[in-house]
């Protein structure tokens, strides 16, 4: 890294905040020493944690703010009364040029409302959608939207496309990355009007980008596609429902090689092994999220995670800022945007 | 058992039919030995099959038809135009008497149209559901919708909760089951109106059910609640994600497992433990999901199963059947439909 970035933190946001991200501050500091940190929250709850933490206190300064976004604020709310918030300052230091990008472990919808109002959306774009990683039989995907936009129609669902297309070239070097709109069937006959609207709009469109078509759940731990497109409701519920399911089989396993001494000492030669497929499979490595089409980078952690998690955020929020992928998703984005815009125009003009 | 059962089978539906529904019989026939099938179909392709299976052969009957239900037919089109399709035929025997049940691994649309216009809901119940058991870290429980319902509305997903409430009682053995509605945050302001405005209705209610609120796709394999209500395309994405995961999981599995001498060996002396995990995860031995809500037991069996996975749908048929577990839902839900009668009355009087 050439030269050191600012990352602007809301440190009152999630389930353990402010410590879980001050302790992420410092899981990360050996492997990304080059960043200094804006910590927007209570002063009085964030100096004495600070004080345990000396080399996160030696790249942080406080941005003191009594005022928080509670999970239970509608966006709405948020957005109005939320002005000295330690969300919303996070993010107006990034439309104000102080940092680079901004984390949040808070309330998910406030901060997708803040982040489009203070930023704006790209070109092209209505609205924001959280894009995040997961690990499939085929490696790494991406999956959109994880539940920025709980109500989204066929032309919401077609930017998503167009978004996590440029998402899975530059950030998972896929070179031309297939995408799949999450339905309950292949067919075309199955599912609500939104998907098979989209889905029209794909197959008919000339754009340049490889539509599969309609794929299924067990389709995204196959990797049968690079891209999944769904709407944040459905795409927040499979989300969880993988992490769940992960965590079942992990119980499971866990009873089976206990229940004999030959599994027991099974378990104890394929330790190393076992832990692996553990580190492979830690719903922490995939922690932080993007919210895709917004003139900045935001990256939403995960309420609930600890330390690692969050220094994982931090991990996915610097490889946006110095691999400069806002500006390839913007420049990419402006090319598919042009095509798109036409697109939809000859689909008005044809009913 | 005391007498024979007699059960209709959609003979052409699924991937492989119909070879896959006389194997299916065909391994079934051990355990339960005392049912007699009317196999819905094209008699050119079922009579060579009976030829390789003669135990099948001896309590089956034939019912030539030369019309299917494929997977790429509308449910509306299906409805007016196949009339004569073994799908419709083996319904039609529900309702004449001459089967205690049908089960079809066809098109799932077609199928719940047809059953509900030939079979009829129960009072009170505007759509059937499908319901199907899920394993758990807290053992197996109950959720629905998984597909009959691409849309629901707030009453639709109250009359699911009140009818899973009542299978998890009668087939589950939960004696006071807790209800989950499955959202993206447990918080109140989280989610869609129709889960909101379901959410209020049951908080609000006098129902002698337990409602336990919000849950999310992780509180699905944890086990949170006994019953997980939502609507047909949430919890079909939600149902074939969870198998995905735990395919992915299965595979990541293997390859840890033969990533080294040690771990070889330690899954060799594991191997009956790992035997015991697969077969208590395998996706075939929970398959077979009720259509909920029907005069008439109406089993749905995954299209791509093979004859293991059928002859669990026939299983889960004979259990519905001989426990006359449509009674009982019939009664309780009588009971617990006057209250519900009487609360959308009250909450429709209240604005």
């Amino acid at each position: 890294m050439s030269k050191r970035l600012t990352i602007s933190l809301d440190a009152m946001g999630g389930d353990n905040s402010p410590n879980v991200v001050i302790a992420g501050v410092n899981t990360s500091l050996k492997q990304l020493p080059d960043v200094n940190y804006l910590l927007f929250g209570d002063e009085q709850k964030i100096a004495p944690i600070l004080e345990r933490f000396p080399l996160v206190k030696g790249v942080s300064q406080i941005r003191h703010t009594d005022e928080v976004v509670t999970n239970e604020t509608a966006p709405a709310i948020a957005l109005r009364a939320g002005r000295k918030s330690s969300m919303r300052l996070a993010i107006n230091a990034v439309a104000d040029g102080e940092a680079d990008g901004i984390i949040s472990a808070g309330n998910t919808g406030a901060l997708m409302a803040m982040a489009k109002f203070v930023l704006k959306t790209l070109p092209g774009i209505d609205r924001p959608a959280i894009a995040a990683c997961l690990p499939t039989q085929q490696g790494e995907k991406v999956m959109l939207d994880l539940g920025a936009n709980v109500l989204c129609n066929a032309n919401h669902l077609v930017q998503f496309a167009v978004m996590g297309e440029v998402f899975a070239r530059n950030i998972l070097d896929h070179e031309q990355p297939s995408i799949g709109l999450l339905n309950i069937g292949v067919e075309g006959v199955k599912g609500n009007e939104n998907v098979k609207k989209a889905a029209s709009i794909l197959q008919e469109s000339t754009l340049p980008i490889h539509f599969y078509g309609f794929v299924e759940g067990d389709d995204i731990g196959a990797g049968t596609v690079d891209v999944i497109v769904t709407d944040g409701f459905t795409g927040n519920v499979a989300l969880k429902t993988i992490e769940g399911t992960a965590k079942m089989y992990t119980f499971f396993l866990k009873q089976a090689l206990l229940d004999s001494w030959a599994a027991r000492l099974g378990a104890l030669m394929a330790k190393p092994a076992l832990n692996q497929l553990r580190t492979h499979l830690d719903p922490r490595r995939y922690n932080g999220a993007m919210l895709l089409g917004l003139n900045g980078i935001c990256v939403k952690s995960h309420g609930g995670t600890d330390a690692f998690g969050f220094a994982n955020a931090i991990r996915v929020a610097v490889q946006l800022i110095t691999e400069g992928v806002n500006e390839d998703i913007k420049k990419d984005y402006a090319k598919l945007g042009e095509v798109m815009a036409q697109e939809q125009q000859r689909v008005v003009a044809n009913g």
